[in-house]
């Protein structure tokens, strides 16, 4: 049995569209952490950094296994169905520099970007411009590779899109006032964007996790 | 040949510690990032995001793997030597999780307490703060997940290990003004500085790249 504690933002919606790509069976926990829910210990008991995505895996026999991090989720449930990332050789490696890339760049300035331009109650122009400047410079890199590349590590799709798409696309609507145009002027982006975005299970997957 | 593209800064630095630790046979290549060497087109082409580290490894037959983020570099260091980085189990993604969690949080924010609090010619306040609470919790959940374990991702010495120390390390000498106490309090952390620091491939990694 597969257990996903998640919620509505970028890196909670990661998982759903892997899942629903690979057609495991999964139950969903929502953790609403606008309210704070990521601070209780039975989740901090699986995700000591208090943030989601985060899974428990149950097999037949009880043997569990308990994982935080998308791109660590990410990599185990390819490893497990062998799907989405090969098992050697370059490829693997393509796929895995990219992965890091959107854990380690894409994802939090994007996210940095959300802070200083939206949430924050005071506003600094410098932390603000700071971000926009880096999050076009990664977006430009990403439409650079898209332009040489059908997805994001090359020739086919795999876990790299899974984790880039989300926090992409919720550029288009959330971040939108304070990224402007930056998108517009990403041609190849735009295409990757339409082809993932028309996937059925990146549709169901980007639906959840439900809540009222 | 391995060949890595580094400088002396603490994603730099992983590199050669792992490469230390493993014994490989491998040549340097600086990159000069106060100079701009990043932005070379030779070294765009294996690392298109414009950062160091980068690997290139070409084995007998000239078969070539070229690879940029230090996390993937690292996996691919140890998936070559099965070493460091457990082959399959709940253990591989202990290491997987914590390995993510310095490529996705530790890292880029204290690489945004230098830029904030030391780099920026002007200074937002409320950026310094931001991030320095932001350090202090991830050392926090660093300090308690060290209080239950010997290292990072368990009883292990692991890529995670080798992936948070040059940016912990980092704490005690550059950030510290902006940091302040920070570290003092963190006992379990100071711990593990002292055990990882005292292995002689991390002192012998931490003194590379060697540059005039
Ligand atoms: N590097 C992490 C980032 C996860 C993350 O930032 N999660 C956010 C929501 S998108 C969260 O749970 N925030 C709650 C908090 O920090 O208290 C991953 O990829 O899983
Ligand atoms: N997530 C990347 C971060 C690499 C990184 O930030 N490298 C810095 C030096 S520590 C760099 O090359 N900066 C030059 C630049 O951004 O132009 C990794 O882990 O490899």
């Amino acid at each position: 049995m597969l257990t996903l504690h998640t919620w509505t933002t970028p890196n909670g919606r990661k998982i759903p569209i892997m899942l629903e790509e690979l057609g495991l069976q999964y139950t969903i926990k929502t953790v609403n952490i606008g309210k704070g829910e990521q601070f209780q210990p039975e989740f901090l008991a699986i995700s000591p950094n208090n943030k989601i995505p985060a899974i428990v895996d149950t097999d037949a026999d009880g043997n569990s296994v308990s994982i935080f991090e998308s791109g660590a989720i990410l990599t185990y449930l390819a490893e497990k169905t062998g799907k989405l990332l090969p098992a050697s050789g370059p490829e693997r490696y393509e796929v895995l520099e990219w992965l890091h890339w959107q854990i380690g760049g894409l994802g939090p300035m994007l996210g940095q970007v959300g802070f200083f331009a939206i949430r924050a109650e005071e506003k600094s122009a410098l932390a603000i411009q700071h971000f926009i400047d880096e999050a076009d410079r990664l977006l430009g890199v990403m439409d650079k590779q898209l332009s040489k590349h059908a997805y994001i590590a090359g020739a086919a799709y795999s876990i790299a899109d899974i984790a880039c798409y989300p926090w992409t696309v919720g550029i288009l609507d959330k971040l939108k006032p304070a990224l402007g145009d930056k998108l517009e002027t990403k041609p190849h982006l735009q295409r990757w964007l339409n082809m993932i975005g028309a996937r059925p299970a990146v549709q169901r997957g980007m639906a959840l996790p439900k809540v009222d």
